[in-house]
């Protein structure tokens, strides 16, 4: 069994092809990003990825954390690679400049970051959780937290975390409880959460918690909830290390999956109360959380990505390797990818994986546009494509993971529910991406309620205009074997979107129960159709190069397979999916509550 | 969280409109099953499942089975509840009076079964294989081997294995090579088994092994296996136990789930060769096998709506405590069941479990029919039947229940992710039922080659002429709000199922790799469209019942209620598996092998 590759290749076909990396690399303050720096980039990535990261990967899994005494220890060689990630400058990649980071764009950022979650997911929600940390506070902190926070983190000497969760209160984050107390010129931090990715653990010097709490005269729900800086060694003026603050860790929870990651449950204020400083103004908290939330949901789709390459990889040398039966067309036994069903699975694998990751890597370039395009109607246009897209990537793209993850377990048969196989954790590790950072539902529902309702499908129409585009290029090639069918699936997948738009724009004033009861279908449904929008531009792009007469033709002619594949075996759900968001919250809420 | 409680109403339901009870009961032999006794029996079976086995489930996915020298430990409990099991009789219930069998029909036995299962999958297996021992002994068995061996399998005393897979021969069993020997009046067995379930453990005074091996004489391939008895214990002809046999547990194996149940890794002959004795003609083995397969598929369907069944109850009891968020229509926070967008999940659970129990239920009176019809017609008609829709449950059904857990999971959020909650544990255990008994690829390969294309559709025909049936029923009712689009919904999905039939009739014949590329999405057409059948079928009992005055009126409006669900959001499917199906083998098998 090879070890993880990571996919360097596809990477920068889809950044050039999909991100339009030349055109991103035209941007103010991305001129570095060229195509060959992005290339080496991807390969020193790559190289760590697959030589440092991923052999930890089933150590983490077999090991987990351990908690003692209040200190989590990682598994055994997590802080050591971390501290070599670190020295690398890989966590600094996509922060400015202006606090010790490269500055490139997060397209390129994205595709980096791919590497670190495919080759050992448990790892990279170390940097995951620290980017969360390094975007809020560049947004929202206030010019000491910046100085005196910022270049740590960047570097990610210190590592962050989100502090969100509590027992009461989880989808609806207005329901917390902790409380933070004025006391001079900081605040005093008491209360518990749970779910606290890398809250603690020992591959950092200090750990910066961003913590959501309600002070004492806040009102009540989600309008009384405040942000705020808790470090867990206090930090001093001169930025050196001061006294333990009044955080600790309870517990480590015993989880489905990514074993090396400490999932903890966090006590701040347990004596004297944790010391923190506001971020932002008072009772704001929950509205900065959100600025950062489409970055972060971004990851966690990225991470279903990853981990779908990673199975898929697996399953592939696993199917290359295992001699099964004798295949249709063939006269004696051989190894089982010759057998179509076999077969059917990894297309599937490599079809969901490779338009999961065009259509994230797409968002991301459009997260670069729309903060460094001149034009402000041009950004305008790219944050409303990133803020409709992003629900959907972070589930679809999770929900794909867990297919492929799962499919790969298939391909494996008995030896895929054997844990030595290696393969069923990626299964376990990719179930929690549907679940955190906003359960798929919740996605579901502002996909549909705050990016196609508020306004009226506007971004919508956006995104159906750019599939026109896509499929008037595909109709100027009617004669093409690859591309006929993708644009004849394309097409009546678009319909389908469009069918249950206006339908759903139509027909959600008059029930509240409507955009709820159809919102999951209807994500799908956009999911499915965006990746195919995806395929079928990886078509035209290989296409295009074929005829430019590009060296590797064979990786470009699998490009134009995979999209008829996608358009014959994966938008035909379209059709269903649209009938079922058609058919309403009828049969959905009628059954009567006490009858489950 | 309550415990599990077993699904009685729903079940007598079932076994009395879908699998028509009454007509099974005037069988010959089946007099005693009727409409009380089975009540009668259920409710035991109930109480000794919710009582005795469901709370050894978490212990048993906990501690998992531990081998020491040989031997093998159930987990805590399991042994003395195994004893329980026994005295009982609950393993005697389907079998041969003459052997000290209950002789209850299938459709009974397999509701009883659906219990265990629920309730204790990793113990469920324990008579699930002593089952397909007992079948394949009562069937293809010479006097003595009936004689010394029945008795203690039919009670339960002793315990049965199907060893076949090995290290090399997985999916194709021609390729095994465990040999045997002929010594005198018995054969010396030696040889490898992988993925022997219950292989080892101590719960059971003995162990019989049924082995598939090669005679040194044997032509290659399938054609040169037989089959053999191989006792762990030897038995004397007074039936008492003898010398131990050369049979040992070298090993087991560590898996994603059903840790109470001892996955084993087999030696035979070590040392002298085991002792065994053939079971039918030199040769057959295979053959034989096959014979008992029907059955233990038809079980590992089960087991699909049994995990299901289990999960949708873990999922509707947390949706009922967890209070999160305002639903659409109230004013005030309250359990999650409110939200349309978890009932989604909830309804999607409850249409899967209840369509797939009653396919299993349907597919094992159809069983008892092939099996005690006094007409021969009605006897192969039935049997035609069972064969059809045997890959059908096992592949649908199966795959269901992983589904069904995964929404389960889903439904808890982060809690579900945490092991703790024991919703994971039913994913985990789900996860292994589409890959043994014939993964699911080969179930679908059997459907669309040996059970379609063999006999040129025409026990498909009988099935769509028994769908017509139905959708004349419920087109006799036009103006009914729940039952008009149920019809609307079957009559769709049964027109794509007849295309795909026809399709599939007409293009096998050319192309060698069509049936294996489009064989996965056509049984899926298979499950979604019959399963819509059935939750007709129910609907319509249903509404038959309310006619003439039930009691349990709210019970039988949530059988139509939940038809007019999976009519809306779950048959839609049934289009786009079909367009998959049209689409063929071309980009399923374009990609050349070396560019995976």
């Amino acid at each position: 069994m090879p070890t993880f590759v990571p996919p360097v290749r596809d990477m920068q076909f889809v950044i050039e092809e999909i991100g339009a990396l030349d055109r991103i690399a035209a941007l103010p303050g991305y001129g570095e990003a060229t195509r060959d720096l992005v290339a080496a980039v991807l390969e020193e990535a790559g190289r760590f990825g697959a030589g440092e990261l991923a052999p930890l990967n089933p150590v983490g899994d077999r090991q987990g954390c351990r908690l003692d005494a209040g200190k989590v220890r990682l598994p055994d060689g997590f802080a050591t690679a971390y501290a070599r990630f670190v020295e690398g400058g890989w966590n600094a990649v996509a922060f400015d400049p202006e606090f010790g980071g490269q500055g490139l764009p997060w397209l390129v950022a994205t595709a980096v970051q791919e590497v670190w979650h495919a080759a050992n997911m448990a790892f990279g929600l170390i940097p995951m959780l620290t980017q969360g940390a390094v975007e809020l506070l560049s947004l929202h902190g206030d010019p000491d937290q910046k100085a005196l926070l910022l270049p740590k983190l960047v570097s990610g000497e210190w590592t962050g975390t989100m502090n969100l969760t509590e027992p009461g209160a989880g989808s609806d984050l207005g329901a917390l409880r902790t409380r933070a107390v004025r006391d001079g010129d900081h605040y005093r931090i008491t209360g518990q959460k749970i779910f606290i990715t890398a809250g603690e653990h020992d591959a950092a010097a200090n750990i910066v918690h961003l913590v959501l709490a309600r002070l004492p005269d806040a009102p009540p729900g989600p309008k009384g909830i405040s942000l705020f800086v808790v470090p867990k060694f206090l930090v001093n003026a001169d930025g050196s290390l001061g006294k333990r603050n009044d955080v600790t860790c309870l517990k480590l929870e015993h989880k489905l999956g990514i074993h090396g990651s400490p999932t903890c449950v966090m006590a701040f204020g347990e004596d004297e109360g944790a010391i923190g400083t506001l971020v932002g103004r008072e009772n704001q908290g929950l509205a900065l959380m959100f600025t950062m939330m489409n970055n972060a949901r971004l990851a966690v789709g990225l991470q279903g990505v990853a981990v779908a390459e990673r199975a898929a990889q697996k399953a592939v040398a696993y199917a290359r390797e295992r001699v099964q039966g004798v295949a249709p067309g063939r006269d004696a036994p051989g190894p089982i990818l010759h057998h179509p069903d076999v077969r059917r699975m990894l297309m599937t694998q490599r079809a969901l994986t490779e338009a999961g990751r065009a259509l994230t890597y797409f968002t991301a370039a459009q997260l670069d546009l729309a903060r460094h395009a001149p034009d402000k109607a041009e950004r305008a246009a790219a944050h409303a494509l990133v803020d409709l897209l992003i629900p959907v990537v972070k589930g679809w793209a999770t929900a794909n993971g867990v297919t492929v993850a799962d499919l790969a377990v298939q391909v494996f048969g008995g030896m895929g529910y054997v844990e030595e196989s290696g393969v069923a954790q990626h299964l376990r590790d990719a179930r929690i991406a549907p679940i955190y950072e906003g359960t798929n539902g919740i996605q579901a529902m502002d996909l549909i309620g705050r990016k196609l309702i508020r306004d009226q499908g506007a971004a919508m129409d956006a995104l159906l205009a750019a599939i026109d585009t896509t499929l008037a290029e595909l109709a100027a090639r009617p004669d093409d074997a690859d591309l006929a069918p993708v644009r004849h699936g394309l097409a009546a997948g678009r319909a389908a979107l469009a069918d249950s738009v206006a339908l759903i724009l139509r027909a959600q004033a008059g029930d509240p129960a409507f955009a709820g009861a159809v919102a999951t279908p209807f994500l799908d449904l956009t999911g499915v159709v965006a990746g195919g929008w995806m395929a079928a531009r990886m078509a035209l792009a290989a296409t295009r190069r074929l005829a430019e007469g590009a060296e590797d033709q064979a990786f470009l002619a699998a490009k134009r397979t995979t999209a008829r594949f996608y358009a014959e075996q994966i938008l035909p759900r379209a059709g269903g999916l649209a009938a079922m968001v058609a058919a309403g919250a009828a049969s959905v809420t009628a059954l009567p509550a006490d009858l489950f």
